[in-house]
């Protein structure tokens, strides 16, 4: 069973990601690491007795459409009410609204947690602080008043309907559609996709962010309007007026998460009698609604990459603790007779290390991510080099952490042999919640593209640059620590950091060059260099922290693990980007 | 849906794997490639037709445990009835038992079609012909004359009862026991799990082979033997007499491979009555029921091998025709208005040259074993010789097919979006059915270690020396063909087989200076390097045959995208081999 690793995640969030920096230079506000601890702690251990126990049930039950209603897995309803008592929706909303204001750091290490527990229950509130967060920055003065409070306090979810069945990854071409009408309100027609907890019976309202189109709005991206619209209309004294046309056809029948309700959701059929139409508000300007959604995907995406880390954790939890306690056949060198547990043999002892530090490396991103979101709205003159770092970042944590989701899941189900094959174990419901991760709120397909094309020109290429000078700076740290436990790390993370300087520069030149198309045949292994790169340096700062209990050492094993067994892969992710258009280019004839 | 690719399948048979040559050196009897371009047709067919519509309700519905008995899914009866009514059970069986002597290679090919059509189905008759192997080779002449007829023609299927929850790699630890009888039956009293087609309605009658111990047997893998033990006993003119002491207790909740039925068998119970004790014949000599599961041990993980092909083929096939027509974004440089087909996105494009190469990779590698252990049987002088070439290729073909049946399902999804992860689509079930591949029949890592120990030494190392020798052959062919195609191609071959035999001159060295702990560290990353310069060799071999239709331009650009985007990792993997153990042994603190 799960339990919540609070202490390495206290630790990385302070010592790798850059809270304890944030902290001592007064950038957290009244934010003191004792706080930190005590809020880690709390959620850790929520996460740990109270959500993943129900993480079973919700896969094997799902959630479920019972007369037009849909029916979450037993005991979530309950589970959900506890989570919002305690207050966590909102934790890093506007405490105009009731929030806490405290750091994105802090709710991303929370959601991981959440998500470890159960990824199918983690997608509510991380759809709901999505919409908060859309509606606080968008929203008119009358919207936020009428809604966010319940939002933020969690009595009321949020949705993104963004998806219809034509318009995934291109949301230019998107059909639905919404009317005008006299009193400034709208009214909504049409069907959208794949809608993660358009209903359920834990709140007593949904409010429904939909992306649609206005009769008179140009083509393409340019004419996509956002708009609020809630299951319940909401009366001016704050009670719950009458059902909106709006529901729930039907549920998607899903690979994994099983207790998330996916729905198709239908507006304006007129399903509950009266004038057809979903009675919306909106948000934002007209035919602004793309621009809109962009203010929060940083933070989406990163929710996402969250969902990676949570997988690969809690799979490699599950794997290590069966590879201590199986035993099977006798390890090479095992001085006890009969069979050795099998974490004694070489190769599994490899599986379950490539685990941890795909796993570390992951979560050390996304912290540095959600790091850099933070600064970008606290640290004063230098905030906008801080949101450039963050865009830089995004792709990479939500794309390395979502892989690496599905890569140690995978590997979780090997560790175990057979039993890892049977539903009971556990391990395959990470495996096929996980596959999920790497599809949604952009494919990680789509975060190559965005990396090499939006974020590697940020600042005339001086972003990455100066990224990359960062990390220099940790290999040569390594290097002058003159520490032996390091082994070859130093040297290793220099030929990487070359790699992706070379590949970086290639990109650079090439997108300069009008060449596009070779540009984007290697943006996936571009951006998993970047990953590897980075799983790398931040193990490596990590190790350089002192302790005095033997942790530093532990870290230090597992930076020089990484940087001698995984590291080596960049040079042909580098030789990919650089040199793998043209063949890809050429047996494209295969694909006609 | 799946369209067995009969043309590509010949041609690899044919002119990469050795059936040609083999042909003209008439070692294969009465067979010219006329017919076998018709038995190929005929399983192509009969797996696209009547296989593949089954599998979607196999997979929804799969095997259900009712009453004691196992009820197959729907049309599954009638279904394995047309089979085996085509004669396809007994297609390398003796002619004396009904079977028609025809070479392994054929059968594997069309074991390929069965499970790309439905591995749960595919799964039936790979048990069966185990079991034909086993009792053909070791049983004496009653048991033969008696049993061999029916589970040739499939009346009868057949089983492998090897694993206990105790006992699953290692088989030396396995208490099912078995007592003497003076008419020469064994009783049989124990426990088995994991037994695939175990109980089911399809066939009259079901023939356990069993491994057991008896009372006075050598402790660990010395005192094991194996029984034959059928579900129906026998009476001598044929007919079936009374039930025999065992019973199906439960079966798998499984993530894949639903139809099949894999169970818990129990012996020895009484559950029908009379002496206790299931009745059982001993199948080779007593204690040395291991030595007989040997024998088929080669035939049989190349058969799981051809499951890990058969789900990349299917898988492919499925992304490749939803990235035609699925429209999305426009591709750099599309010359049309409007959206492209996915296809057109160089990352997609990508992802499916990716599952291409690899599935093609895949399934020359398993041939190439195929081939090797037909001639193992044919090859007068020289049969020696290839009996190891078939030892050596054996862990390979398995490990590498199902590595990659896994990934290339993965990439399914992934080509897919959203709609991958809805269990209509049918991507994700070919990722819930590939994930078992790798583990069952012996673990990859199993295989790696088996590749490492025990056919790296084989003729003193020589083996492995002269099959490096055959792949520079071909990458000097590539040379002097001087086709433009071919691109890098000659120069990625040879730097991929030094890395190939760096690996494998380190690997043998330090297996002999003892240390068997470093050179297994690396014994999964070497096994996978060997796979990715098989791969190259072949398509390579493959892109160097003439041939007028275009078919060849395809071959050479496809080898050329594995030459130049997949081969950049075979130095990594040599790296993680001949410097991976250090930093691997210093990690192991983390897994205390």
């Amino acid at each position: 069973m799960y339990k919540a690793p609070v202490e390495e995640i206290a630790f990385t969030l302070k010592h790798v990601a850059g809270m304890g920096d944030a902290i001592s230079e007064g950038l957290l506000g009244d934010l003191g690491e004792d706080l930190v601890d005590a809020i880690l702690a709390e959620a850790g251990r929520f996460a740990t007795e109270e959500v993943a126990p129900l993480a079973e049930i919700g896969d094997r039950q799902g959630a479920r459409l019972i007369d037009g209603e849909v029916r979450l897995p037993d005991g979530w309803r309950d589970l959900y009410r506890h989570w919002i008592a305690g207050g966590w929706n909102g934790l890093t909303a506007p405490e105009a609204f009731g929030g806490q204001a405290l750091p994105h750091m802090l709710n991303v290490a929370a959601l991981e947690m959440w998500n470890s527990g159960s990824m199918a229950f983690g997608l509510a509130p991380t759809l709901t602080m999505g919409a908060i967060e859309a509606v606080g920055a968008h929203g008119s003065a009358a919207l936020k008043d009428k809604y966010l409070e319940k939002m933020v306090s969690g009595e009321w979810t949020g949705t993104m309907n963004l998806t219809e069945p034509h318009a995934g990854s291109d949301l230019g071409v998107l059909k639905a559609r919404a009317e005008r009408r006299d009193d400034g309100s709208y009214r909504l027609f049409g069907q959208k996709i794949f809608i993660t907890w358009g209903e359920h019976d834990a709140a007593d309202n949904i409010i429904h962010l939909v992306l649609a189109r206005l009769p008179d709005a140009p083509a393409g991206t340019r004419g996509i309007s956002l708009f609020l619209v809630p299951k319940f209309l909401v009366n001016d004294d704050g009670s719950l007026g009458p059902r909106n046309d709006l529901f729930c056809h039907s549920l998607e029948h899903k690979l994994g998460i099983h207790g998330s309700p996916t729905c198709t959701m239908i507006y304006g059929d007129g399903k509950f009698g009266g004038e057809k139409g979903a009675v919306g508000w909106l948000v934002g300007e007209e035919n602004k609604g793309l621009a809109c959604m962009f203010t929060m995907m940083n933070n989406a995406r990163l929710a996402v990459g969250m969902q990676g880390v949570a997988i690969a954790e809690a799979a490699t939890q599950k794997a290590l603790a069966y590879a201590r306690e199986r035993t099977q056949g006798r390890a090479p060198g095992s001085s006890s007779a009969g069979m050795s547990p099998i974490v004694e043999h070489p190769d599994v002892a490899r599986m379950l290390l490539t685990m941890k530090a795909l796993t570390q490396g992951a979560r050390a991103i996304s912290y540095a991510c959600a790091h850099a979101i933070d600064m970008s709205h606290r640290a004063g003159d230098i905030s906008r080099q801080w949101q450039e770092r963050a865009a830089l970042l995004t792709p990479i944590a939500k794309s390395f952490s979502t892989d690496s989701g599905v890569d140690v899941a995978s590997l979780g189900i090997q560790v175990h042999g057979g039993m890892g094959f049977i539903e009971e174990t556990g391990a395959a419901r990470y495996l096929r919640d996980a596959r999920i991760a790497p599809i949604y709120e952009g494919t990680n397909g789509i975060q190559a593209i965005d990396l090499v094309t939006r974020k590697l020109p940020l600042s005339g290429g001086g972003q990455v640059k100066g990224f990359i000078a960062e990390l220099r700076e940790i290999a040569n740290g390594v290097r002058r620590s003159n520490l032996d436990g390091f082994g070859e790390t130093a040297a290793r993370l220099d030929a990487a950091i070359v790699d992706l300087e070379l590949a970086t520069a290639w990109l650079i030149k090439t997108l300069a060059d009008d060449k596009a198309a070779e540009a984007l045949s290697g943006a996936t292994p571009y951006q998993r260099l970047f990953g590897l790169v980075l799983t790398g340096c931040y193990l490596a700062k990590g190790g350089l922290v002192e302790s005095a209990d033997g942790a530093a050492e532990n870290r230090i094993a597992l930076c020089r693990f990484a940087a001698e067994n995984l590291l080596a892969e960049t040079a042909a992710l580098r030789d990919r980007v650089v040199n793998g258009a043209a063949s890809l280019a050429a047996a494209r004839i295969l694909l006609a």
